[in-house]
């Protein structure tokens, strides 16, 4: 793990932005796979800026990493957790194609690892970390660390279920997949973005305590090239 | 450059085929492009003795490096001289499926590399050189050094061009496609594999004479991981 | 992970020398570790044999990966567990250069994850594994995960100690240290080799199992690009 | 090749800067190839201030791609017209280790390309070109193209040579080494960075003309993964 502590959530945000724009610019098709989010959302403003100044980007392809499909009361899917955020924060002001863009769904989700294998991999991926521990959608309790790909049934057995739940605002979603670590390993580098105090312990308890499978974040110290990027204040416990 | 002289023909079809088996038997997908042509007749012999034993290999996808499409006096396409040879001596007795191969054709040839590029870029090419100097169809006179793929319509302006027409039997070709230079510095690894005495001046001249544009294999020595298997024969000017 | 039942344990070792062989055979440093113990005796006889083919092979340096040092009832150091091994089945007949080994000692191990990254990372390494489901020394109760090298101080705590010591014969061990999963999770590609029917129930609960610190093999399962090579004795609970 | 066209000189040097700290946060050891001179001059400036914010980055090393040794009347060594050059814009100011530099020398320049390889390649390469179409110490009328690294007599038979001579106010050179087209092309990555109006017309020749040995940034299209980073300016003739 290479961590680095910046000043700022600014200085944060334009560090994120310049390791994405420098991946991007290489001569071969560059996968990237971002995360959306609250975390994000200046390093997108930054991305946007810097991207409006390099032309014509068709060699990069987005792979999102986790879905939660969002259904109405009748069952109807209208609307997806993740893609919708990053369709908002990044896809459509970006102008990115459509034919760039591989987004999780029910009927690729289970092979999504050999989609991005038959791809070449992924280049570069960009997580956040929840203060419960989770990544992507690996969240405690129902995470399955030996699974590349899986999908998971919400239920209240799951403590963070029913205030997902509550946040959805009279819809509702009954299941959610994410990659697991097994595919995590395989990228050739990952960037964890964390800002803020209430993120302070969780930083502490991913990057110092032990594995432990009921907070998964702490899992990611295996993988083989993780670049840390944290804030003064989410750093304050290290 | 690495260079291997081995004793025999052999020798050098069973480390060849090692050397394809090794970089199969990997966790992802793995792109190879192999060459035709008489030179890996036994490695393929070996090959897919060796195949046989090792169960599903679907995770390998095939690039063919390049074409010559074969007509008849009526201009009707009746064959191509690169891929109905592996298709032969490979493709069928392998019983690898249509959807692993990558054939170069008219409606796809001008961005092969972006195919290939698309699919992570090729892992391994097993290729071998004419005693003219010409590299898969990158021959003396017509090679275009700076081109990731191109194509040349064949006329007697080249000196090997009538001896080749002949040798179709009634047939003709008016024009070939080639990966060229750029495409083959972006593979992983490259095997150059040459047999018999009567290629032992030209081993010599590609591997130790001056980068000469009329004898493209002397630039082979510029790729970045380049294996030389030769048989004794084949090296005996060195 | 990229598995391969093959017919015999002859088939085995023939298989893994050619892969040691072909990832050899390139144009650049290659770093090997390869294990010692009785699964690799015939892997060594025909790695030996091929080499002695192959001309210099003075690009391809060896890094243990663990070390056991034995000392007599004065306490002085008698032996390495691991480098005498290699050093016997290969170093020695196939007279490889000092300054090719870099061998895990007192001095040096552990900074070992940092000797191995300065020196580009390991290309290859090939492991066995116990029927306790150890790799390299990860031993049950005693791996540390999330350790990239560790020293574990020997003691009865651990059940498979006793049988360890008396087996050196009136000498003994008092500690051992091994490189641990996170600097397997950096190796380019693993080779996993198991023979026999009496392994094949840990195959069974390595492969398929649940990850189990207490049978640290399961968590191989992670790695990158692993390729396990198993007889159909030690594949025969799959 | 990548090619990115910017609005000016400051944004030049903040892509490439970008670049190079987006390289260096990675959990490895990092291998760099700097280029002296004034085009990057601004480019050190960014990095200094960056690298600042970022801790100690001793998984850095530095190789210098080239040199000239700078003597005075009586033939001492007084100087090196690279090394010092990067001496002062980046090394010393930002207060490199001595142990993370490795400068190119009279007696290391012949195995400078095991050197590199021993240290698992270079990892990203920052490179300019001159108005007659040099890169690194590659000059026209004396490039030898097929070597990893070589040794050049300076003499009047060059007609670069002379005025160089005289830019040495009373000292001089007897002799450069380089290295050359085929180490580039070992390298993970190149960037190549031209500013200003005065390089168009070799920009042009460099990025569309032939591949010309008189001309030796011609070549540079040959790189397995070039990013060019133009100026306006630089590009106006594109």
């Amino acid at each position: 793990m290479k961590k680095i502590i910046v000043n700022s959530y600014e200085e944060l945000s334009e560090l994120t932005a310049n390791i994405v724009v420098s991946t991007m610019l290489q001569d071969k098709q560059v996968n990237l796979s971002l995360t959306a989010g609250s975390t994000p959302k200046r390093m997108y403003e930054l991305l946007l800026e810097k991207m409006s100044h390099l032309g014509e980007l068709t060699n990069i392809h987005y792979y999102t990493f986790d879905e939660t499909p969002i259904r109405n009361q009748e069952g109807q899917v209208v609307g997806f957790d993740n893609f919708d955020g990053l369709k908002q924060s990044f896809f459509e002001p970006a102008k990115i194609a459509e034919s760039q863009i591989v987004a999780m769904q029910d009927d690729n989700y289970s092979n999504f690892p050999e989609l991005i294998s038959a791809a070449g991999g992924l280049d570069l991926m960009v997580i956040g970390m929840g203060d419960d521990g989770h990544f992507c959608a690996n969240m405690p309790e129902c995470t399955q660390f030996d699974k590349a790909v899986y999908r998971v049934k919400l239920t209240n057995d799951f403590p963070w279920n029913a205030p997902y739940q509550e946040g959805l605002k009279g819809n509702y979603s009954d299941y959610m997949y994410t990659l697991g670590l097994p595919s995590l390993l395989k990228v050739q580098r990952v960037i964890l973005i964390v800002k803020g105090a209430s993120k302070a312990a969780a930083v502490k308890r991913a990057l110092t305590g032990p594995l432990d499978q009921n907070f998964p974040a702490s899992y990611l110290r295996l993988l083989p090239n993780l670049t840390v990027i944290l804030d003064q204040e989410a750093a304050q416990q290290l």
